[in-house]
């Protein structure tokens, strides 16, 4: 099969939670069309009922059993079927082992897929943890069971926010926890991650990255504590020495408004969670988008989950979906060379 | 004296730092005067030799030795000569025994008047911790020193901008000391402070309060960290159970949004530091305000050091202090009884 535009995977989700009905709101948006073409992993009936939902009236739905059975029109959405879920054993909002094994089903194919380049990069629908684990897959997220299935051994998450970008250091533990994770091992492979990315896939000649302190003031010379100095300062230069454009750490209270306001880098590298999430979203990017590191393949999602509350109303908003959507067209029509349109 | 307008004192800060720069430069907004008189305390002649650094020809420096001697015009800048300093020997950016000495005392007979409400308000210039304990006072900063003045026990910090609200439960201590003191007692403490200072001070009705969280989701139900459970949970309802309108703990990456974008709380409280800093800063406050929460006085400074890398050149911004100066009228127009004009 030829591609003239990038073939962009949508997989499923939970099928109990709201993914199915976000990824056919997002796919409402015939623009898109012109740019990549889209093939959605999961169970064909899931989607069918999810288009009663939120009264897709506009999409026809086309099932597939092959990439190269693709029907190209803005109007159609192909599904990849795996005819993994009976549809009358969903119970909206809650995890379940049908949910758990259907959602990593649609993963694997999706995976399998970008490997053999059949698609160019993987928008993933929310998962959920427990559904994944009661079905026996005992992955704390998407993160690691993408690891797991591309053999990637260090996988960090950046969020993307148009030119606002932030990887980090650790994501989903305590904040206990997150202290313990930053070591200059940890700091060193986020700034190699980060610097890879931006070359390979964002394009950026010559990237300039800024990195956060993990205390107040970035320590204020060892005062507020001594990671910095013991840690987070040891990376940096190393990798300086390789020579990465790195410099900080810099105050977290003000590293995030440079980069964003100032433009001062193009990529910063937060310590924990919070401390990227809250300055991306107080900039308007409440519908944040995640894209792995250190993967083989593409791979964006929201930066949110199952949404359980509203699955199976339609009232989910697909916001972050949509922008997930739109930074794996432009990564991978730069990855694979197709003219962005 | 009898005041028709509030009195606001100043003091000066470290004379080897911005501080008394910045004062000038924030009081030549001549539109500040018909709605306040300022007293500022400290060194005569450390503000002469200020006025000739930021070239402040349109201001009249006036030496006084009580505020009765207040003179009212608004090219003219009252000046408590404590008379300590030998400016000859201020090296500019430098921490000294000579600073330490003179930013304490400016802040002792500062708030000498305004226990006895000879002023309405006090904004502090930026002092260094350094130059204090050089000087043989052993405060980590102006916070400690002004609870102790004032004989007052709890005293927390909360960062004002606009009506966007943010009290700390905690400030400046490493990332993992903080953790340790995310307490009940701690959390409740800064709960019922907050709420006093949004009645009392900024004359709220029944006010709205949301607390954060400390680990990425708040916690996810124990999954990423337990504070929340052991800690937070138990202060909220607390608090709620005093009858305060206070909800939470909210994912630290939401609520500050909430806060500002939808105006759904009156103040929140944040765990940590660059919780509550990243959140004001992002949304365009890089000039931050502080208020004490917990002191007889009122008590407003701007959110940044001694900026010694600009001291002696006048290039330090005025921007915070101009806005403390604001919050402190408002404030004291309130508490007072003053109109505000």
């Amino acid at each position: 099969m030829s591609y003239k535009k990038p073939m962009i995977a949508i997989t499923m989700g939970d099928p109990a939670g709201s993914g199915p009905e976000i990824v056919l709101k997002a796919l409402r948006n015939s623009s898109l069309f012109s740019r990549a073409s889209f093939v959605v992993f999961g169970d064909y009936n899931v989607f069918r009922k999810a288009a009663e939902t939120v009264n897709a009236t506009d999409l026809k739905l086309i099932k597939i059993c092959d990439v190269s059975e693709y029907v190209d029109s803005p109007s159609s959405v192909n599904i990849f079927d795996l005819n993994n879920v009976d549809v009358s054993k969903i119970v909206y909002g809650k995890p379940s082992v049908l949910g758990g094994k259907a959602s990593y089903e649609a993963i694997v194919e999706a995976v399998k897929h970008a490997l053999s380049n059949k698609v160019h990069a993987i928008v993933t629908a929310p998962i959920s943890k427990e559904s994944l684990n009661m079905a026996g897959y005992n992955y704390p997220g998407h993160t690691e069971l993408l690891a797991d299935l591309t053999g990637s051994k260090d996988v960090k998450m950046m969020l993307v926010a148009s030119f606002f970008k932030v990887a980090h250091v650790t994501t989903h533990v305590s904040l206990k926890n997150a202290i313990e994770l930053i070591k200059k091992e940890n700091v060193l492979k986020t700034i190699r991650l980060t610097y890879k990315s931006l070359i390979e896939l964002f394009g950026l000649n010559d990237p300039k990255i800024g990195v956060s302190g993990l205390n107040p003031h970035a320590g204020e010379s060892g005062l507020f504590g001594d990671e910095e100095i013991k840690e987070i300062v040891p990376a940096i230069q190393e990798a300086a020495s390789e020579g990465i454009k790195v410099t900080g750490p810099y105050p977290p209270d003000t590293i995030f408004y440079r980069a964003y306001y100032n433009r001062q880098f193009d990529s910063t590298i937060a310590m924990y969670h919070d401390q990227g999430h809250i300055a991306v979203k107080m900039v308007g990017f409440m519908e944040g988008v995640n894209l792995s590191l250190g993967l083989p393949i593409i791979r964006v999602s929201p930066d949110h989950g199952t949404v359980w509350g509203k699955a199976g109303k339609g009232t989910a908003s697909e916001g972050a979906t949509l922008e997930a959507i739109k930074l794996a067209i432009e990564l991978a029509s730069k990855k694979f060379g197709f003219s962005l349109q």
